[in-house]
């Protein structure tokens, strides 16, 4: 599969703490790698998010959805794919999929984000982000 | 609302460990939180979850979904209220609704859950299961 | 043991997102469990500690120390004792003890806390707070 | 300064699911990237951790001991500093250093390991870790 500018590929270690007595992940660590898959493909945009909230852009989540398709142990090297998309006038969409080295599923996903003050009250898309996100620029 | 007995509510405060820098509770807690109400609504029921893994019955998650409402901060007392179903022949689905004590939403989804054994291969409802489940039991 | 207005008991729950894939509960969990020890025993003592921080007062940790003793699993009902005493001009200690119900050790150790504005910068003890601390206050 | 065979250096991020209300990492997160640095000086002594379980050799912590010198904000850039040591007859230790990319302090302190089987009974180090923690091996 090609990555364009919007795709951003990513591995990362299972850790000892995000396994559970079942010995798989606990279910809410996929939220935190969706996370770290966000957090990579901004910065790999060119703008780390650190540097959104500088410029006054937070992005909550107002949505996650994630289907778990198999496990992953302790130590597994996981590979995490994020997909950027512009949702609506004021809220951004990240498709998610993460697998192990080997291809197998492990969990996919969205989650979308408003596009918020510090306080979190709406805001429209600032240019910067606008021009960020659109494909030609 | 009344309450019948596959319906569950609980009361919890939010941790600091559980806050983020935007000064509200990190998203991937709400899924721990409603892992909190899926285990008090089934202890309610008369059978904690620990004695469903004693009897080789696992309920991994194979579906979260989450809706976003609002904020909570450090030591809120939210209100969780559970409500479990079977979806199927072989998952159970919990709907989940997580509001202030004000009544000020915070956050609601649901989780599908699989039937499975340790090794997680999908089994059928276990029979004490259906009748923990079954409202005139 | 008689506990005095700065000592605390509450129970808490181990929760299955608190478990790892030895079964018992991971080791960091321990300081999340003496934070709410500390949260409870300042409500207790008459001040909750996110009323510190609306004063301005912040108490960061600056030492931790764990020694555990013993396994926890998922759904164990645990006894969190907690102590405070105020160690040196601007910092707190908290001695924490964590037992099963029935009186199996599972953790136990102490955390030091500076008192600190908002910026992380040391402040002496208000006087709000040495009140709070004087026993026969 | 030269890194010998028991010592290892890492760089990892700050994860916003570490951070807390503060604005710094929640201190429970340290003890966490005390476990990333063990698993990867692990791995560079040639034999990685979850292979340590497989062969029936388990290192649960018995203490911990963490020293907070400075703040690490989501998406700082931290390097982790492990040294393993043999602690008498039946335990290891690490010490840890978590700096910033400038040098700033962030966190140092050391964890205390039993050498176990999976049930929690300590063993003897096995021959194949003595091995492995020896110098001129």
């Amino acid at each position: 599969m090609p990555l364009d500018r919007l795709q951003h590929r990513m591995e990362l270690r299972v850790r000892y703490s995000e396994t559970d007595q079942l010995g798989t992940f606990y279910n809410s660590r996929a939220l935190e790698w969706f996370e770290c898959g966000r957090t990579e493909a901004m910065r790999a945009l060119g703008l780390p998010y650190a540097e959104f909230e500088k410029r006054g852009a937070f992005l909550p989540l107002i949505e996650a959805h994630v289907h778990y398709r198999g496990r992953a142990k302790y130590d597994d090297l996981l590979i995490v794919d994020t997909r950027i998309s512009v949702s609506g006038r004021a809220s951004l969409r990240f498709d998610m999929v993460i697998v192990q080295a080997s291809g197998a599923k492990v969990v996919d996903g969205h989650t979308v984000h408003a596009i918020t003050d510090a306080s979190g009250r709406p805001i429209r898309c600032p240019a910067w982000l606008t021009e960020l996100l659109t494909e030609n620029s």
